[in-house]
């Protein structure tokens, strides 16, 4: 039998920074169950993300490539983006991402998993939801702080990126994983 | 023909928060190919991180379970951690938190993926390791900060932790349904 694991108290709250949406820092001060005090754990307030597996009418994988400077490397990814206070729910948050950074819409859309980059240090989840039967139906409409490629690529190219590690960012690498294995199911 | 994706210049760099290794932000200013200047870039500065599929000699899967603050929820996950300077290389980081997480030793072990939080804010990469054959050495040797509790499971219990968003963490998630995908496939 496996011990019991409880929450941890928040005795304790203050921001570091708070330039939201992109850097908003929280310092909690905790009480462990087992009584021990934690005098400073982080926390990364963001938006709810989302990102999309869209495939269309003939078959094609949507990716799109940028610079993550980050990491400083150039990464093919998901089309992924933040929710906006004014978008009804996280699917129409993808939905609108999809089409400014690719052009592409329509198609049957369906939840796919959500999870986050890190329960330990982000307090947002990530979306994922899978569109099948997407078109192009406008250009990319990309802020002069985006500079997004997009690619067409069949199920072999996905599976060869993932294989090498190409696709870097875990949230992405997720879905697709996922998406492959239940599709190799069948 | 997708248009070519470069990366970006750095013209500007300051730290706004040093406090290693939990909490490092460093503000770069950035050029892009397309000439527009981003004042304000943020990269989280951590060490690598690793995390560990642990298989026992018996084909039950090593996982563990702690409250993760930032979301608020108990979380399982495959055991993972820091790399210290003083480990010669990421897998000995991996064996060493296995063995200080659960108690376990020994086995098979292999590289099995690499990949990260989130490339756009994460400098570092994580290495995800597979080990097959995995012992019961020791007790567990916790620090008072942590609160894990260990779970052996089926592979049947981790497919439904999986389908049901349990497992939150994508860099676990991604390993886990990659391998559920390569084992599929035999």
């Amino acid at each position: 039998m496996s011990k019991k694991i409880e929450k941890w108290e928040v005795i304790g709250s203050k921001y570091l920074i708070d330039r939201k949406p992109w850097l908003t820092i929280r310092e909690d001060k905790l009480r462990m169950p087992n009584g021990s005090i934690m005098e400073s754990y982080y926390v990364y307030e963001y938006p709810d993300w989302v990102n999309t597996i869209a495939i269309t009418k003939d078959g094609e994988y949507l990716m799109v490539q940028q610079y993550r400077h980050a990491i400083g490397e150039i990464n093919y990814e998901l089309c992924a983006g933040v929710c906006d206070d004014e978008d009804d729910s996280p699917m129409i948050s993808a939905q609108r991402e999809l089409l400014e950074e690719t052009g592409y819409a329509g198609g049957e859309w369906s939840h796919w998993m959500t999870n986050t980059a890190n329960p330990g240090t982000h307090q947002n989840k990530t979306h994922c939801y899978l569109a099948v039967g997407v078109e192009k139906v406008a250009d990319q409409s990309l802020d002069k702080t985006e500079d997004i490629a997009v690619h067409l690529m069949s199920r072999a190219d996905i599976v060869a990126l993932l294989e090498s590690d190409a696709i870097r960012q875990s949230l992405h690498a997720a879905a697709l994983w996922k998406y492959i294995a239940k599709t190799n199911e069948k």
